[in-house]
């Protein structure tokens, strides 16, 4: 699995590119931050980061995209830009046929560090061990881009096998309430 | 001035099309809501409204599009999706040059009903009173949609004075400040 990981953002958008190998193996390709000035008006910043993410994707070929999941930040605004920004990347990566997911921070937090709580210092730390990097991924964005594709890489198998319980569980309670109502109808018959 | 008006959302996302004439003379030219499924995966559901949104544009040629800006609501995974959608519709104007105004609920309230606080109620039919039509639009998105095309047409020759105002201003401080440094210096060598 190739996994691009996006810690969305209007100001900084930190982009991961993360290989999958046996077990938990994980080994980083890539990385970048994209930048758009804060005088921009919000639709050409998103088209910046649109087309940013675009080349990525149309470079590196990922077989999944990574977003974080906003959910309420301190300030509406800044959370509001966040959405829009990994919005214009699921949609880059829907026009190409490949699969989005989305995990909230803790969930990031807790794959990496296996604590859900975990501070910004502990995710880099855990991140720059887990792909033996020489030096800690900076900024802060890239860091958590690189999280957040290693999060995918781990969790996915499990979501998948989830998923895949789940949908035979349906198929089997569909099974167990058509032979009921075949049982009543065939009692209200008699 | 043709205005595309958009109420954005996941499951129903409103689009209007208003043409601005003399004064506060404005016309519907079209209306319509994009619906997507809930059980759909979000990327997939920004993809059918970026979609939608681009057709509209590409066959009706708005000279200008109008959002409406999310602030908090109740929920804040409906706002951060609501945020997302008009993110992608916002994207469609920027590829296409054409510029993008995001009006809050209140501006819009506002403009239409001379009520930031207006309710729903009110606004439609003031919407049906202003655009002189038969009937009341519906659904609520489509009626949301015209409200918003329409507070473009009225705040956007205002905007557009008051930017060239402050534009105005910037540059008579910024002359202002260069005599203030040279009258300094002049000082100083003296």
């Amino acid at each position: 699995m190739r996994v691009m990981g996006v810690d969305p953002g209007l100001t900084r958008c930190g982009l991961s590119l993360i290989e999958s190998g046996r077990g938990r193996e994980v080994t980083a390709l890539d990385i970048d931050v994209v930048r758009t000035p804060a005088d921009m008006e919000l639709s050409r910043r998103l088209l910046l980061i649109a087309n940013a993410a675009e080349y990525w994707m149309d470079t590196h070929k990922p077989t999944a995209v990574a977003i974080e999941r906003v959910f309420s930040q301190q300030n509406v605004r800044t959370a509001m830009g966040t959405a829009q920004a990994g919005g214009v990347i699921a949609l880059a990566a829907a026009r190409r046929d490949i699969p989005v997911t989305f995990h909230t921070p803790s969930q990031v937090k807790s794959a990496v560090t296996g604590n859900g709580a975990a501070d910004k210092n502990q995710v880099t730390a855990m991140v720059t061990r887990i792909l033996g990097l020489q030096t800690k991924p900076t900024p802060a964005d890239a860091a958590d881009a690189l999280a957040l594709a290693i999060c995918h890489c781990w969790r996915a198998p499990m979501m998948e096998r989830m998923a895949q319980a789940e949908a035979a569980a349906a198929e089997q309670k569909k099974r167990y309430e058509a032979r009921l109502a075949q049982v009543r109808k065939e009692a209200k018959a008699r």
